[in-house]
């Protein structure tokens, strides 16, 4: 594909969605194309869309969750628990629990996970703002929340050990068995799991 | 997902993405958290990329491709032979064809495939323009290389009966087993078509 074939603004805006994640070459393309059919106005409502997310959303100091406030609705809603803080590592994780409609506690977003190998250290973490909010306002319980990964549980470890000073009680998800899932299709770890967090029935 | 939880320049952006074709509402969500998470200026590089698509590239009015001019710079390139047309479905295709330096004729690009079950019938494609534009500057060949899919074939059956009172020489892509592929795993479909077209060795 040279130059002189593509023109430019087509091969520019290839060239950007092929730097969005899940988003390889050919749906790069596809997009492109499919955006030169649509109308002016579709375009510019994406675009506009993109530049608002930018100019808008902001990030809770408390929560470290985004949001278009600071503190963020969840943080000041005063029919929510403030005795529970669950921890997430993404803000999309958030979305996940409040679909649910059980948890009615508080959050804190550690923006990613412990991850050394990666690059991402316990600084790169909101770990240090955790700790200063529990030691101002101690809950009754921080929920750690973090992906059942194995960044995951290097962050809940992490978490455990720097929280154990404030005398809180933390706990983790359960892991086991996904809802409708057949035994017999269940990998040995999530078996394993399963088996070691086995309760009284 | 209530509307409570979702900051509104989040939810739109989500829904903006979701209305792109191969892209989901999971897809969607972890499209826009990536550009939450990105500076201002990729994300300002993004937008631009898409308003200058619409601002900048037009239709060419000869072949009706897309790009910078009108002519196309393959229209109006004096190196390139003007006696063999090959007539395509989308913009994309011939990008595809471009980059297999094989081919130095012209183009046509028709928008799209005869689909009558979809809505697509022949005046929405550019039959017309194309037996003009044969009638105007009759050439030596016209190459239909559409789809080798049914609505591929119902094009490529249409063109061919347009075409017919102009006396042109119409072809048509060969059909078969794709390079690198084993006979074994060929579809029945290919393997017919490889056997019709089968040729002297």
């Amino acid at each position: 594909m040279t130059a002189q074939t593509l023109a430019e603004p087509i091969a520019r805006l290839i060239a950007e969605f092929g730097k969005l994640p899940t988003i390889g070459p050919k749906t790069a393309q596809r997009l492109t194309y499919f955006l030169l059919r649509q109308s002016a106005e579709e375009a510019q409502s994406l675009a506009a869309a993109i530049l608002d997310l930018k100019e808008k959303i902001l990030t809770c100091n408390t929560c470290f969750n985004l949001g278009t406030h600071d503190p963020c609705h969840i943080c000041t809603d005063p029919t929510r628990d403030r005795q529970r803080i669950c921890v997430v590592e993404e803000p999309l994780d958030v979305l996940a629990l409040e679909r649910t409609g059980v948890y009615r506690g508080q959050y804190h977003v550690l923006h990613g996970s412990f991850s050394p190998m990666d690059g991402v250290l316990e600084d790169d973490l909101r770990i240090r703002e955790l700790v200063r909010r529990v030691a101002d306002e101690p809950p009754e319980e921080i929920i750690v929340a973090t992906n059942a990964t194995v960044e995951g549980e290097a962050t809940a470890n992490l978490l455990r050990s720097r929280l154990q000073s404030s005398g809180v009680q933390v706990t983790r998800l359960a892991q086991g068995l996904p809802i409708g899932s057949d035994l017999e299709y269940a990998d040995d770890y999530t078996l394993s799991r399963a088996l070691e967090g086995r309760r009284d029935y």
